[in-house]
């Protein structure tokens, strides 16, 4: 999507591949929303750490890095035969799998590219297949998204009030970002919404990412406490809700993202507000028979007990504190603990609908649609 | 309730008055949780600015600070007759009460001490019965709280998981608090239970002063953000919820509370988890019709876009960033505006309960029993 510095506006990629150095072009995401960055990588190891260190972050973002990654490990090989080539991409392919264990897109990713590259004779025939095939994948996450904004464009009419949690936009996709996707395509057309962004404490993405980003691409905005909805969809002023998902059950239509959706869900549902969730293809879990399986991961206290920001104004006695710095600041009492679920889970029936790339479906209707919808996912 | 202060614990309460000194002694709440403090006012009008800077905050206790500030104000008079005196105790009564001027409790709390002090034939008579009659004040406000404690300790079992939202515990009133009260009753009575305090952005009062309080009775308890009490519910995991409110309405058992409160009732009855809220009865609006006629206070933005805590890291390149410093860090985007609504509105079909020191009512038996309860607050 654009990004504008310094007067001038661009079209980024989250993530991109320069061959002529060999590296990975990504936008330093934790800078985000306070200084925009791009952060190069000249070797595999050096992206597999900013995959570690969430330089980037978000499903689709981090294969297309992965893919990206490995292309780049496989192209800085040189001498030796196909044999020990094939060793060395073995040891990339580990590396940026370990670079986030519990990720399943970089290793989707990855062997993708690996079973493309694999049509060459020659080591420089798949290095070069290693690098389009992960051109494709990126361009194909994009692609997908932006079919999610095809099919989700006619929910959002004009002079709606849009609700979003967390960051499902193309921060954490190549391009365009999924629950943002119908809001972009919606954009496009000169409809005239507003998106109310969730902050989503903890870690605060709504109020940073999607704030950031639908502030560059000039979408009408507002950020609200997470405990706001509630009281705005009392007074009529939310019309649509759009999430996103980090896995979603084909066989149930459960919905597991961050912690407070299902929160929103269910004061959708008490509101009678359509309560849609928009997906690539690639995050449905065909095989999962129940929700609860789902391990939700418990994340660190300091991000409930404190926040990370850039410090506007200080209690300072005597000297200054420094203004314009990344600190993080402790807002809990300093002898209490916290209890810190990243993820929660949405039952089928607070979902109205699903916005995949293949179309809109009703949660309970994606296990019969399955073959279509697999067959589309690649 | 107790504070450790450099190992000492000592009983507090929120607000008292020093005759010797003619001082009211206040909790630096602003300070808290990361600091400890007693601000002393020397005249009323010291006593005024604290409570407009809101040194002390909370119904009871802002009530309590202006009943002892006009006692203070009146005690501070010196020579003259009745009538001087009576010209001097109405501009302290007006400077108080321009202190917070939306806020009912301060000047409720004035009359009752000028109703009272008028008894006297001299400036020395109604001098001293000011002091007397505001005493009487705060000594009423923690006897109300001490009542709901006692009503709604039966409420708490032991093993229970009990939710709390923002601060209604001591320090916003004069001791004990009120949905704090039933957790303090019941840990003197031994019984075993957990609470979880509702982070309560965009203020944190929950992650702040809550837990603050709780950890100094030593009540077992943990921060959670404000996204996660529908995952814990969801999993089985809180058994109870008590809340305070800001206004009840006594025709309709609506409940105006801290925003977010809404939202935790309606996840509440979708759970079938029993949802209290504990009120003096001083806070129930007898003459309003319908909870929308509400005004619903739409506060500042930088609450929402950012957070007020305790330097405890940072990322200054080159000099340090001073750690341990109170700072306001921005979360949101930079050029993203919020919207913030300081309250909402709960109906009475999602409260189990009002507890209250004459008993605990369903939300619409408030009405019926109206006579009892508007004799019992006096």
């Amino acid at each position: 999507m654009n990004v504008t510095v310094g007067g001038r506006t661009r079209h980024y990629r989250t993530v991109t591949f320069k061959a002529a150095t060999n590296s990975v072009q990504l936008i330093e995401q934790r800078l985000l929303p306070h200084e925009f960055k791009i952060a190069s990588t000249r070797d595999y190891r050096a992206t597999a750490l900013a995959i570690t260190d969430m330089v980037v972050r978000g499903a689709g973002a981090i294969g297309a890095t992965a893919a990206y990654g490995l292309a780049q490990g496989a192209r800085a090989f040189r001498g030796g035969g196909l044999a020990k080539f094939r060793a060395h991409v073995g040891k990339v392919f580990q590396t940026l799998k370990e670079a986030r264990p519990t990720a399943v897109d970089p290793v989707n990713a990855m062997l993708q590219v690996r079973r493309e590259m694999r049509a060459g004779k020659t080591v420089a025939e798949q290095q070069a297949l290693a690098l389009a095939a992960a051109e494709e994948f990126a361009n194909g996450d994009a692609a997908h998204c932006e079919a999610i904004g095809r099919h989700g464009v006619k929910l959002i009419r004009d002079g709606m009030r849009v609700l979003t949690h967390c960051n499902a936009g193309w921060l954490a996709f190549v391009d365009i970002g999924s629950a943002t996707a119908p809001m972009y395509a919606a954009q496009a057309q000169g409809n005239k919404f507003h998106v109310f962004c969730d902050e989503t404490r903890p870690r605060a993405q709504g109020a940073s990412l999607t704030a950031w980003e639908l502030a560059q691409q000039g979408v009408s905005h507002q950020v609200i406490a997470d405990n706001a909805a509630g009281h705005l969809m009392q007074r009529g002023e939310i019309d649509l809700v759009i999430v996103g998902s980090d896995r979603t059950l084909g066989r149930t239509g459960e919905v597991a993202n961050k912690i407070g959706t299902y929160t929103k869900a269910v004061l959708a549902a008490r509101h009678k507000i359509p309560f849609y969730v928009a997906i690539p293809l690639s995050t449905i879990d065909w095989g999962m028979r129940r929700g609860r399986d789902i391990p939700i991961e418990e994340r660190s206290e300091g991000e409930v007990l404190g926040a990370w920001g850039v410090v506007e104004s200080s209690k300072a006695k005597g000297k200054g504190q420094k203004l314009g710095e990344r600190a993080y600041v402790r807002i809990a009492n300093p002898t209490s603990g916290a209890r810190n679920p990243g993820f929660d889970l949405t039952p089928p029936e607070l979902i109205t609908g699903i916005i995949t790339p293949a179309g809109i479906f009703k949660p309970r209707e994606l296990w019969r649609n399955r073959r279509v919808l697999q067959s589309a996912a690649h």
